[in-house]
């Protein structure tokens, strides 16, 4: 973990846009884990900096989609920092309890799909 | 497949709901597969139905989240059906293409998260 | 895909092996494919012929595992060849349709768990 | 964790009715953490204790396969539980021994087919 | 699929600097999908771009590690454009049985370690 | 976790084996953990010994490859025990840095060319 203090210029100059894109005065440990590798420290920063921000979908139902991702990959680490980004972009317990309930029930139909070796409906096919 | 003609009483009842439920007029090819166990059938019908509808979360919201959780997995059926339902939902190309960024990111950084041993934050532990 | 005729003789001896063992008179696509590494071919057929037969777990069980690994991890192929291979070991409609709605649920309660972050209970701990 | 004494009328109904159909007096922490969401609590397990019980496979078979998908998935809690709920059902150490080796054979197939693009035989081909 | 003659000028320039940096003279489907959405187009691209060049690894060694990924992901059309891409950056066809061969290992492993509760060494503990 | 004083000659010979053929004299927690089971324990050795030795591409490359598995499968022990492989063999800091870039951009493009559907490229067919 490389620390602001001990942190190089280049690795300073992301940690300062994060926590001032953010509005925070910290630095969570997966920047801090990445910084050991400053192209790719920059590099994540500028996408998920590019990507999350609000747009066509607003910035909670982003962070949704980013623990539904989480949860079906088994992150432990993406599960709690995305739960509380998630949170704090106005998550309550229960749309919480209503996002676990499509994530699970997903990973449930995704597999009785390949299972029963069900071939895509003309109606649904890509153009 | 179990067409709705050479389907049992059981097996049409639940088309039946799902039709009414979703004002069509078809039963897209997942169900006929299930028709085979109509025990699952029913379970899998009634729980998707019970999650799917609106409630703190929105149809759209939900979708988003189903597309998501099937791109991860790699599902093709799942994908081109949940991709068309959150069409219906009022999904535009613009929200798609955001969606794909996210879910796009989420598994990258969940691997470089994994890959970095990142130990989670205190701030982050669920209490 | 190397056919029989045109095989080495250290692959061809795999492939007597795969159907004597099996009491067959063709070689699936999957081992024409790995034929292309003999070493590999060789090394998988023998991990195989030890590994799914008969011990104490019948065959029927093991393949029924073999197909939920299978559908679990979205593999077209093994999904269909295991598949078959279930059914010539005594798997029956009934069957399939149980074992797709546990591998179902499964995969469902594997997300709520890691969703939730639910703590591991005392008594289940390895010792 | 939602503790029983804790609990609203509609989860203790839940726990009394887990804690009867089982035979046991607690309940493990999966079902405490679900309780926050009574729906999800009450739906996931009406749906186990559909499916979980005795039918064309019998429960060992059914606790194998659970420890295989979440194996595979790589959930934590769910291995610990399932494994523990395997050797309730009768699971030796040697069966246990041999559903690894089939876990952990079919993963490493999984992947040689999907690595060698490997095409399905027409023999395996869902009619 | 976005060809070349129908695309904006902004996914020309990135279509251009593709085939020019990759000395090609065309544009494979992936990029034509990701056409639709310009801006991930250009930042899929440009973190490729910065990546995938030879570095302190060669550019046979990342192709080798993309189709490991692909593979175990089991992303039909990954595996095949990177293993394409593998060939034209070196790879024989020994090279590509023996990363089939660690491929299918690792993923067998990683289901024992999990599956067997491996507890992490303190000599492997990251410091 | 079964320690060489109390291991049968059996085991015994294996643990002689990997230590002798890694020029160690410890043994890990994952073939103690095996030991469980001995003919998987012999097998996974003589399979792990044959494929991960050096051959067309060296024992770095080959555990560069291992480690992106166990990251992209997020394999806690694997990432660990493998990361610790590859800095035996001989990986860097700068390396390890760009195996992950190209861990998690794979992680990326597998979903985004899945989510889009992208079709595979005729130039990428196997033949």
């Amino acid at each position: 973990m490389i620390e602001y203090n001990d942190a190089s210029p280049e690795v300073r100059a992301v940690y300062d846009d994060i926590m001032a894109t953010r509005k925070i005065d910290w630095i969570n440990n997966f920047w801090k884990a990445l910084a050991h590798d400053p192209k790719t420290l920059r590099r994540t920063w500028e996408s998920i900096k590019e990507i999350m921000g609000p747009g066509e979908l607003d910035t909670l139902t982003k962070e949704l989609i980013y623990v539904a991702v989480s949860t079906t990959n088994q992150c432990g680490y993406c599960i709690a920092s995305h739960t509380a980004g998630a949170r704090k972009a106005g998550m309550t317990d229960a749309m919480f309890g209503e996002l676990m309930a499509v994530v699970g029930m997903a990973n449930e139909t995704n597999r009785l799909a390949s299972g029963y070796q069900v071939p895509i409906d003309d109606r649904f096919l890509a153009k």
